[in-house]
């Protein structure tokens, strides 16, 4: 979709004939493994910047964006970098060497040490972690992991959430504050400082409209003891396993910048483990804040080990499609026993929260029979036939507080499955998906008794004028626990763009509250997403993400829309670029018109060309209107815009105008 | 952007050493000009149909989609066709011969002739018309029109609204109410006429969820007497110029289907009249209910001609923008006599509906002084200029009754543009904006004094909190004349995606009653639209207006959603691929991951893979659900599912689920 992205390809493809066994046949050979090198250069205008707090190993990543000096024509004034959140981890580093078969540096490895309440294993507790790893056949493929996986002291609990509510203001309670704040006071500090006009600009460039919050409590700067209290009561988590000291903490929650997740993973008909290594490299160049690994192919584990090793934020998993795997694919022959060394095998690699289905309950099933498309959640419907074979709960329901003395020793988080969503618009709002969502809420009083954090997926297919309800009834139901959407798409008839029918409802959702988007990409419906298609999601879920800020009013959440604004009237191009959410491609769009690098400086664009341009006349409106005096102070004096001011006091009243 | 999309290209380039002139300079000639293959084949699995009503002559296009039957093993059910909007004119009828040097069929001409109020005028009254047809240098780019411009007898008004509110219903208005039907009673019909169950399955497929349509009045069936009374009392409009009889009629009002418009045009850098063609023929293949020629380039008049002969929907233009080339560029130069000259010439060539900027008034003008980004309408900043240097109001805003004049005498109608509208987050909603908005609702009631038809622009960049206020304060300035908005785009900062970030406002302000959105494309604020961008912005347009469709409850707008679902949960890919808005790329995106053909009929999709798959599942709960009884009925009978049922009772009542 995206004309610069590169096509996605296996760069460690072999056909080597000393390759054996699964990895011959895989074409995956870790030896060879290799970082996507598109993934790894610094954003365009970009550099990595880093915010130290309160201790030294407490390093806060942003994106710098550089921008040019306004041309002297229009005031020439001096224009301080902004910064953005920076999703990426070290791959935009230029001064982190990255290799992808040594994983990235564990940048938590000494807090949850310092903590004491954790002990390393001597190898993974799991029995199919341990098979795993004294298969043979894997040789080849497996990630070359050093480190011991841990797991709580006898009895301890080790979550973020916990620590949060014996008011211990973790490391990553620090590192979240000061990476949600975006370093927007020095930014402000930096534009005070540009000179005599350094006040006006620092006003300017932070005006921003009242939002529509719909009861969120956005303050205006996020001090850690806010984030402390925000997980405490359970409105925000931080997924953060003991088991992936390489992921830079970040928080979800209706109070911080709203999130998107990428989904990858591989399936049984496509895709291997350099290719979903890719797709996460992608996913969080582009801006995925957490991304779910998906596979249920062959080599999951494997898959999800590279996966986690080299992810700089956190991942999320749906067990039960390894578990089902393990079971030959029959729902039926599911145990808890199989789950519960699923969760634990999972638990011990590092995935930062599990999708759990256990509000999936056998009376809700048969209200799904008279739907258009039935059940459409893959766990749900695992869960469902696993039900009806049985004629009882689920083993997921029944065992839900077993579940939670798993979570809590690793830190996993709750991500509450819809198994029973909507998959069509017929199906919206029905009493099989809100029955469900009340078990969740319940279910959530549950794990917060045993101080697991947790989040409550949502719908799925709803349209417009049913989405506020579904916000609605989730924070009832489930005491404002961070609600995590995907999309909702807002209509079915257009298979190949789900990414813009969902992006509409995750845009509105995000707005009503959805504290994190799961992107939906142009394939959904109809096949896997490749690179372009995890690109074209993630951008449409920034945008959808960054439009809901914006309208709750989330505090400095325009500067980026007014740096951008004030670039385009000035027509510094490379500025656009830089600052948009996606650079490449909006150059080459640019370049499409007008190919010329002498352009990216031209004071005017394609859409008019040289001597019809709409910009360029406001500027000779508004220097003729300095001329002639035509402002608002001297129209006051020489009385000729008596009307106009007339009419500006009459409509600061009529339209609470500001 | 989209992978079957041709790349734009002239079919009818020449080098040819015969062509002279400025024809050999754009590498247009007549002679050579042919359509773009690529816009004339009937959409995939479609085909043309018409309804014909109370005379021979006024027959309504549909696109009829032909299903496939469910298979055995889901109920073998037959799916009759359903039937859609259809905007692609005869180019999709494959017994129509076309050839765009010869325009397309007249098929309004006898409705205006028999009206008898209008007369043939010998040639182009307008200086501007006359001296083009006069030039011989235009001669091998020229369209071979033959048909005579026509206007209003002597003092005769000729607009839709002047005969609605003498209480006829013209051609126009009955070939509206059948073609906004849909043919919903026939399809509804036709389930009905599958069997035993084809009641069950009527009620099922037009199963819709009640709207929220924010005082909308949308009747259940649309009848020539509600388009009359709708187009008299100005809520809706039919752009149909007495010279534009290959239009065929369409409506634009909150009570309506909601509209797309689609903007083309070359300009002074870029693009030749061939291109213009394609670019039409390829927008209303896609969808696109209107064209907006916004040509800034040379040969303004001959591209418009080629255009609106071929054209089978209304074109609008901003007649401003020729005035302007006339002058040379320099906006303080314009004259009322060269923009009354450039009007007549537009009106008599057949535009349906001019872009007219009579609300930037010279007080506003200076409200624009301290925005971030100007003024960014082009006709807005003409105005402005002109104001300024002439230090007084505007020759549009002083000659608006004579404007009017010229509007009745061809039925062309007004679209009262926005010129100071917003062009970032930054300055929406502001003074200058919302001042402009009231002076168009002053103008409004002005042209309705001369029953001359009025549509009102609007803005813009507007954060989603902001945009309600758009809509109301439009309704209420402009006593309910539709509202016709570009976007808007809800956040500033992703150049390249802004057809997304347009997409999410323009879906809700569909929603909250605008009757028109105007797409914007992928290139917006970089370059000039390609054919594919063209195509990428109006799906992702058809997508918005469709989800504001769905949320007002737009009666029968679900069908197609419904017949998507179902086919999607019956694995009927083609179906699938053939409702959607477009079939080439769902296609192509899954022959992608599932190339062969076989598994067009497989029973499985690619996310999920041939032993996983929900969908599968889903049928095995429901199938199991049916053999042991666990529907409502007997659950209530044999007492196992009580809880069930008891949750059922409690939650209809808790959460107002149908």
């Amino acid at each position: 979709m995206n004309p610069t992205s590169p096509q996605s390809s296996s760069s460690t493809a072999s056909t080597s004939a000393e390759l054996q066994g699964t990895a011959a046949r895989t074409g995956f050979v870790a030896a060879n493994a290799a970082v996507d090198r598109a993934a790894i250069a610094p954003l365009s205008g970009s550099r990595k910047i880093y915010q130290t707090g309160s201790r030294a190993d407490l390093r806060v990543p942003f994106r710098e964006i550089t921008l040019s000096s306004t041309p002297t024509t229009f005031g020439g004034e001096t224009n301080p970098p902004i910064t953005v959140y920076d999703t990426s981890g070290p791959y935009t580093d230029p001064d982190v060497a990255i290799d992808i078969r040594k994983g990235l540096p564990a940048v938590r490895a000494a807090w949850i040490e310092e903590r004491g309440d954790t002990e390393a294993l001597n190898g993974p507790s799991s029995q199919f972690g341990q098979q795993r790893l004294q298969d043979p056949q894997l040789t080849a493929m497996r990630f070359g992991l050093v480190r011991q996986p841990r797991r709580a002291r006898n009895g301890a609990n080790v979550t973020q959430m916990h620590y949060a509510r014996q008011g211990i203001i973790t490391p990553e309670m620090e590192y979240v504050a000061i990476r949600e704040n975006l370093r927007r006071d020095e930014y402000l500090q930096s534009l005070r400082d540009t000179g005599p006009e350094g006040e006006k600009w620092a006003k300017r460039m932070s005006r921003q409209h009242p939002g529509q919050s719909f009861g969120a409590a956005i303050p205006a700067v996020i001090t850690p003891e806010f984030v402390r209290s925000e997980v405490a009561r359970g409105r925000a988590i931080i997924p953060a396993n003991i088991n992936h000291p390489e992921c830079e903490p970040m928080i979800i929650g209706r109070n911080f910048l709203t999130k998107i997740n990428a989904n990858i993973g591989n399936s049984a008909i496509s895709s291997d483990i350099n290719d979903e290594v890719e797709k996460m490299t992608w996913a969080v160049r582009w801006g995925g804040d957490t991304v779910m690994d998906l596979s249920t192919g062959k080599h999951i584990h494997e898959t999800r080990e590279w996966i986690v090793r080299n992810s700089p934020v956190p991942i999320g998993t749906v067990p039960l499609y390894q578990a089902l795997e393990k079971v030959g694919g029959k729902a039926e022959d599911l145990t808890w026993e199989i789950f519960r060394d699923t969760l634990i095998e999972q638990a011990e690699q590092g995935v930062d929260y599990f999708t759990i289905h256990a509000g999936v309950r056998l009376p809700y099933i048969p209200m799904t029979a008279d739907r258009m498309t039935g059940i459409v959640s893959r766990g749900g419907s695992i869960i469902a036939k696993w039900c009806l074979a049985h004629h009882r709960e689920s083993f997921i329901y029944e065992h839900f507080e077993d579940i939670c003395e798993i979570m809590k020793a690793y830190d996993v988080s709750f991500s509450l499955g819809d198994g029973l969503r909507p998959g069509s618009i017929w199906d919206a709002n029905d009493e099989a998906q809100f029955a469900e969502l009340k078990t969740l809420g319940e279910l959530t009083q549950v794990a917060w008794k045993h101080d697991v954090q947790v989040i409550i997926e949502g719908p799925g297919h709803v349209p417009m004028q049913m989405i506020k309800e579904n916000m609605d009834l989730q924070l009832d139901h489930c005491q404002e626990a961070p609600f995590y959407t995907l999309g909702p798409l807002t209509t079915d008839i257009a298979p190949g763009y789900d990414h813009i029918t969902s992006g509409i409802g995750a845009a509105l959702i995000g707005w009503y509250g959805t504290a994190m988007l799961c992107y939906v990409t142009p394939k959904e419906h109809l096949g896997l997403p490749n690179k372009d298609d995890v690109k074209e999601g993630i951008i449409t879920y920034k945008i959808a993400a960054h439009a809901a800020d914006l309208a709750k009013g989330h505090p400095g959440a325009a500067i980026r829309d007014n740096a951008m604004s004030k670039a385009r009237f000035e027509f510094r191009w490379e500025d656009q670029f830089n600052i948009g959410l996606d650079p490449d491609t909006a150059r080459a769009y640019h370049d499409e018109t007008l190919p010329k690098d002498s352009m990216k400086v031209a004071h005017f664009c394609s859409m008019c060309g040289p001597h019809f341009c709409s910009m360029k006349i406001t500027q000779d409106v508004r220097a003729y209107a300095k001329e002639k005096g035509l402002n608002e102070q001297s129209a006051l004096q020489n009385g000729m815009q008596e009307k106009a001011i007339e009419f500006r006091k009459k409509g600061s009243q009529l339209y609470h105008a500001e």
